[in-house]
């Protein structure tokens, strides 16, 4: 499988998991969080699957296409580790749906990162909320959830908050 | 439709195109020429498609994955319309495919790079060679071919030289 063929895989399972998730949270009112704006692709997706829905982005340095940057009282600039706090404060535990795409290529930090963003994304994610994840993450607070199918293993993780 | 949906269905086209051509000169001897490396998928999923041919690039500085990098003998580095006399003296019309993956932001000076790039281009390609662009271009020497299906007109364009 070439490299592009392999890009287009993992697209297309972010996708597929975003749509999934979409349909999960229909009978869980609540806002949604975004880290890692990138280029601003997931961000349109989201914004297109879930209209009416409030959607907060968190992000170090903005660099998307001018069409998809969030409005700037639905940003959260900077490490996502300091913007965490801010964010409980002032959104409290109202979150239907986290996804958290926040690989680098850096795995180990990649992993690192998730896990000490976890504490913070479950107090922040409702009992029912959703959380997609690129990393691994594991706590009793979450039931790991099936992922659509053709998705290979561990590509992505999705699970629901007890 | 969303960037990521219309992102996921410029990577399928992009693919529909490339593993047309590949079918397309399977009669036709010859080497491959793509213009602008990337980040190498499209020159991996080439490598993929035509193994025992031998793969030109072109590209003026080389950003691609480190295992998508040509060996130093088949990259003509630096800007194009340099390089491209050098590949003619070189390589003379030999050639069975040439990709114009050339696009950038910037679609007045893309379409003109694309009319500067084909006179040379034209005497590199063979006749019963394969052009994919995604410019377009136009020449007594070119006949259009019809698209893969499914791909929307003048995403890309393909043509066989006389």
């Amino acid at each position: 499988m070439s490299r592009l063929d392999s890009f287009i895989r993992r697209l297309e399972a972010q996708r597929a998991c975003l749509n999934n998730a979409a349909q999960l949270i229909a009978a869980v009112p609540g806002n949604v969080l975004e880290f890692g704006l990138g280029n601003g692709r997931t961000y349109d997706h989201l914004r297109e699957q879930l209209r009416g829905r409030d959607i907060y982005v968190f992000e170090r340095n903005v660099a998307a296409h001018s069409d998809c940057i969030p409005p700037s009282d639905r940003l959260f600039l900077g490490d996502f580790l300091d913007s965490l706090p801010k964010a409980i404060a002032q959104l409290g535990q109202e979150t239907a749906l986290a996804n958290l795409d926040i690989g680098s290529g850096d795995e180990a930090a990649s992993k690192q990162l998730a896990r000490e963003m976890l504490p913070a994304v479950l107090q922040l994610l409702k009992p029912g909320g959703v959380l997609i994840s690129d990393q691994p993450v594991e706590s009793a607070d979450l039931e790991a959830l099936a992922l659509p199918a053709g998705i290979k293993p561990r590509r992505y993780f999705l699970h629901r908050r007890r």
